[in-house]
């Protein structure tokens, strides 16, 4: 009834009562109702009391901001034709024949759009056969890790870098080995020196494009070496290419899979998720390899079966018609004003403490916290209403990391991005 | 063009041309454009001019039947109802806020909607806390295997059984071992004589509801059994629910996690994909132990970070709004009378050749086929245009298989149940 007399979704109604009743506010009784609570939670109220006039409603006592580690913002993305499009793909003879199988490799319509778009967009020939589609690429990292390593083979990674991928290839029974990432990229040399001592190593995981963390993007000089020694040592390139749209100063960098054809065995990993958001669960690999591309798609049949049909449809439909790209655009624009923003900000709220290099793409600032502890940080930030990871988890030996923090501009408009760094600024620990 | 002046959607249109081009009527020039083959394939043309007339067009030599192993149909949820809950869930506040990272243990709302379901339904009391969303009961047979068992630890399982489960259970690194099941379901003495020998058995999986392959409900005493052995042993329950609701003949019997509360370990899996169609990718598991739930929250993360926000939300508000209760009530009546018609069909098709008890639920008979070779007999019916597993894959050691067809009936109509049984007949192979 309180849906229908406020003109809102069900759904709504349900998650706002919730939310009250986490909060304190509001008590369930077991089949009598839901009733304004008796015992007030004192500090809630005295935090009400002393917050922020009405008007901007995220400068209230609970608007936590979130600040993510560099996700897109959902609220821009095409609703209206993606939920035509998904209402479409529960009608389509694709779900409804079959008894509803899928194939574990992913709907074909995707697999081609998708070879056509990353054809056209960034030089990645590949045949609707040599991609598998994934329901996030942290599953596409999980079965490229299963496929590619076996128990006791090691992998070289980025130091610092993504931790998700981490955990993935580990989860394979494999072992890190932690190579130094410079203002270049991943140091060659470094990696050419564990190539020469570990005879197990087996592959290398870069984010060549805008480096995890660091936003780096790898010179050319530095990819030349990286797959001449991959050539030469037999290691197979992980390349994790999670938000190559997202390059705002000149034109973007082709992947390394794109560049080298078949000399070097480059397994190509991308999301949707990163391009839409991360709740919309849709990742791909590219492997030309055929009995890696088997082993990844049996992974992926004992892990899920398949994937989501009509959603695998729907976002196939955003590829083809021509929506996906429109998006990119506009979003682009949106999230390089915002890393503006987000840099004059902090420049303005916490000057020479805090130091960052602009980055020429991706979705976040990488700031060097000038030795101030970011657990610390993090925790006083929380205390106040701002969400931040600490950028130490970005480190295998996090005791012995550089204190920093990695700031995702894009998922926040210009308020919440005043306000985050606001809060941030507010909440820098105290020098020893 | 072509999709406009039809009036059909353009992902139908592009669908045919691909399905023509694979079939060879069409070739692709690229860069020219679509024409019709120069060199028509002439074993198609002579299969077509001997066809059936037009009008039934299943009856056609392309239009194979696939007899799945018994999942839903597609064709009957609740396509309007599903989308518009789609499209609201993209607009709504748990998919637009904090850059739209969702819960590795699934969205809130729909581990709530699940609670009340299952207690309503199926008198199992769960929180929300001890739900976990996956993508579909494969996801959870993979993170219950990993959270509950190690590597060189053994699970007993029914022999003959459900082989994607063992693939899931054996990617952990364990040991299967098989487990007879007769008329009353698993054969509890034999699981105990296991249980004495074995000290690394630590887990058995069952389906007690309906039995799969066999289709057989485990007696009352089977279950008391079975539950006292496991107190005994230690032993934790892996159960798989799959097809709950469709139990056509008395009141479904319930499960095993809802009759003892916490005297045994019970893991319980369910899957929604079961309910509506595969091709939607939801399942989830109960788990009261909060230790394993976090191992198990923690491999879902590991594996693919969160499940997709808008399809938990769509679907949640199905279960919310009686939707998928409704579907359910109209679903089963629809599917007891395609069992009833399979049954006499294959009686009459094929007489005492083929032998099957009628399952008081689920949605498959298993046929036992008095020694005719089911994987010459499945290869036969490919041949001739339908599409069916051999039962073999179903036993641990297919060798010592009792020869046998698991037949979907649910996802067929009348026409192709008739059409199903008739091909079945028809390619049956000749005695020795």
């Amino acid at each position: 009834m309180l849906a229908k007399s406020l003109g809102v979704h069900r759904n709504t109604v349900v998650a706002a009562y919730e939310e009250l009743v986490t909060q304190g506010w509001l008590v369930t009784h077991p089949a009598q109702g839901t009733f304004v609570a008796n015992d007030l939670p004192a500090e809630l109220i005295s935090a009400l009391a002393s917050s922020k006039p009405p008007g901007d409603k995220r400068d209230g006592a609970f608007a936590t901001i979130y600040v993510t580690d560099g996700t897109a913002d959902a609220r821009l993305i095409p609703h209206a034709e993606l939920g035509r499009a998904f209402r479409h793909a529960l009608a389509a003879p694709a779900f409804l024949a079959g008894g509803g199988y899928g194939n574990p490799q992913g709907s074909s319509v995707l697999r081609g759009a998708l070879a056509e778009y990353l054809a056209i967009n960034r030089g990645v020939a590949a045949s609707k056969e040599e991609i598998l589609v994934t329901r996030g690429s942290q599953m596409a990292l999980y079965v490229a890790g299963r496929a590619l390593l076996s128990a006791g083979d090691a992998i070289a990674v980025e130091d610092p870098g993504y931790p998700l991928a981490w955990s993935a290839f580990k989860a394979a029974g494999t072992h890190l080995v932690g190579i130094p990432v410079d203002e270049h990229g991943i140091v060659v040399e470094r990696l050419a020196e564990a190539a020469a001592n570990l005879p197990n190593l087996k592959a290398v995981y870069v984010t060549p494009h805008h480096q995890y963390p660091t936003t780096v993007t790898m010179s050319s000089e530095r990819r030349a070496a990286l797959l001449a020694l991959c050539l030469q040592r037999g290691l197979t390139i992980v390349e994790d290419d999670y938000d190559h749209e997202f390059h705002f100063d000149g034109q973007p960098v082709l992947p390394l899979a794109g560049q080298y054809g078949g000399k070097v065995n480059v397994v190509y990993i991308g999301s949707l998720s990163k391009l839409l958001s991360p709740g919309l669960r849709l990742g791909y690999v590219v492997c030309r390899s055929s009995p890696q591309m088997q082993a990844m798609v049996e992974s992926c049949s004992i892990i899920d079966r398949q994937g989501d049909v009509p959603v695998e449809h729907a976002v196939a439909t955003l590829v083809a018609d021509g929506d996906l790209r429109r998006h990119t655009l506009k979003a682009r624009l949106i999230y390089r004003a915002r890393r503006s923003l987000l840099a004059q900000e902090i420049r303005g709220a916490l000057g020479p403490r805090v130091e960052f290099d602009l980055p020429s793409g991706g979705l976040a600032l990488w700031l060097r916290l000038g030795g101030a502890d970011d657990r610390l940080w993090a925790k006083r930030a929380k205390g106040i209403g701002l969400s931040i990871a600490e950028g130490s988890r970005c480190f295998i030996h996090p005791d012995s990391a550089a204190n920093a923090f990695r700031f995702g501009f894009a998922s926040l408009d210009e308020a919440e991005i005043r306000r985050a760094t606001k809060l941030l600024a507010a909440s820098q620990p105290q020098d020893k």
